[in-house]
């Protein structure tokens, strides 16, 4: 049995309900956090606690509980799964009030987090690489904002799994990369990694700062740079990374190979390097 | 009490509730539309019932109900509510499933509706006129489908609202303006409306497509024209329309009157006409 703590309170994840004018569910006028946990310990949990608090703050929404209550909750919850590989996911809406656009002056905010395992990691991807393909990038301006306005995104997954490809790559109407449905991305030119900044048209992953930070301990350039998909198909390398897939290599685009088609040498360090940061932090992790 | 139908069975609105993993909770994965009945006859019901089928054959989604079964659904609920004025919200969602971005192969939709008596009319707003600001567009890019993805648009209005404004009319990155929060927009020049073309970047409105032919059939040319701001800055008359607003003059926007700062003569003939046309489908309107 799955568990959520709703508002407060633990209750079987089946049992626990929004009513039917949460604006939530009216206007995705809610925030959310994906968090990771290996062997009951949830990763790099503060970067994700104040991205919350930073997206809540994007839509004008205050949260009903603070942290500490929060680092509590996810802690009980990860205890009580007491699995390897956790996924915690959290949301916060701006609650149920009468259906009308503007901002209720008094809200009553819908707060859930619930646990449960990660799927288990297709070992094939990272060993081969995946396919992305590209499209128009459609969502929101405010992509900074971790809010669940995610039909978009919904949309671009399933047109890439539609073609057998592993996500969608936005590209804006100049030519320039982002991120896909998902995930942060970022290539590799002469050694160095490149990746969009984070000036809102992307979500900044808390896995991309770490990644980011990651190759600079390891003497490898990072620049915060537009990347136009011409200069993306000519990449030696090609990665995507999100706090469930972490380091993710990328080999085809478009139907094209990314250099040789192959994983490539700093994608395979970055991979690894993420690999000791989660065990320093967490321990071994038994992959069963 | 008020009434909704949900999944095919009528309950009290405040025990109808959606699991904590309904992907329109989670993902913005649905569709919605608003209807205005009075005197217990929904108006231009068709219209908004097709458009329902669009919005969700946009987002790949099946209707789980046939539209006889909705239309039979509003009947009941306007009936029993008994008012002279009241607004039906329909929802669709993806329904309930172990969350992950791409489309479950067997959904299983949440389907709900509900009636309530439309607020009073702001006369005020119809005598004088309302102000519109102006904000950059930064929706998704298919506001073709009425989706609940609505979060720019509830952070809109409520920008409009925050500087004494009635709502924010979208301008995109080239200069021309599409729509408001949640209305058509239009504005009279030599005597013509001219409004955005429905390509996508607007919803196209059932009381859009009215107001067009009861133009036309007053001998008003109607133009489907992309409008640069600076040609609305100096129209004649400027107005917009909506489900639950009909023909609702703009008299300020941004700031700065348009034209003369009163009502125009095209914008009242077209207020009158839609209220007519109101009045011949489902009688006079008690205004109580």
């Amino acid at each position: 049995m799955e568990t959520v703590w709703l508002n407060g309170k633990y209750m079987p994840l089946s049992e626990g309900n929004v009513s039917l004018e949460d604006r939530g569910l009216l206007f995705a006028d809610g925030v959310y956090e994906v968090i990771a946990a290996y062997n009951g310990v949830p990763f790099i949990l503060d970067e994700h606690l104040e991205r919350m608090i930073r997206s809540a703050d994007g839509i004008r929404l205050e949260s009903p509980h603070t942290t500490d209550v929060r680092r509590q909750v996810i802690h009980d919850l990860v205890t009580r799964l007491g699995v390897s590989r956790a996924m915690i996911y959290g949301q916060l809406t701006r609650g149920s009030s009468r259906r009308s656009h503007p901002l209720p002056k008094a809200p009553t905010p819908t707060e859930y987090w619930f646990a449960r395992e990660l799927p288990p990691v297709v070992t094939k991807n990272y060993r081969e690489g995946v396919h992305l393909i590209t499209q128009p990038e459609e969502r929101w301006a405010r992509c900074w904002i971790k809010s669940t306005s995610l039909l978009p995104n919904v949309l671009a997954k399933q047109a890439a799994l539609d073609v057998g490809a592993f996500d969608s790559l936005y590209v804006l109407e100049d030519g320039v990369i982002t991120e896909t449905s998902a995930a942060n991305c970022y290539i590799v030119r002469d050694g160095n990694i490149f990746t969009h900044p984070a000036n809102g048209r992307i979500l900044g992953g808390c896995k991309r700062a770490l990644v980011m930070e990651l190759a600079r301990r390891a003497g490898i350039g990072v620049h915060e740079e537009f990347i136009p998909l011409d200069q993306a198909r000519e990449a030696e390398e090609m990665f995507i990374t999100s706090t469930t897939l972490n380091v993710l290599p990328v080999t085809t685009l478009d139907d094209n190979p990314i250099s040789n088609g192959r994983v490539g040498p700093i994608t395979g360090r970055l991979m690894e390097a993420v690999g000791d940061a989660i065990r320093e932090k967490c321990g071994e992790i038994v992959m069963a």
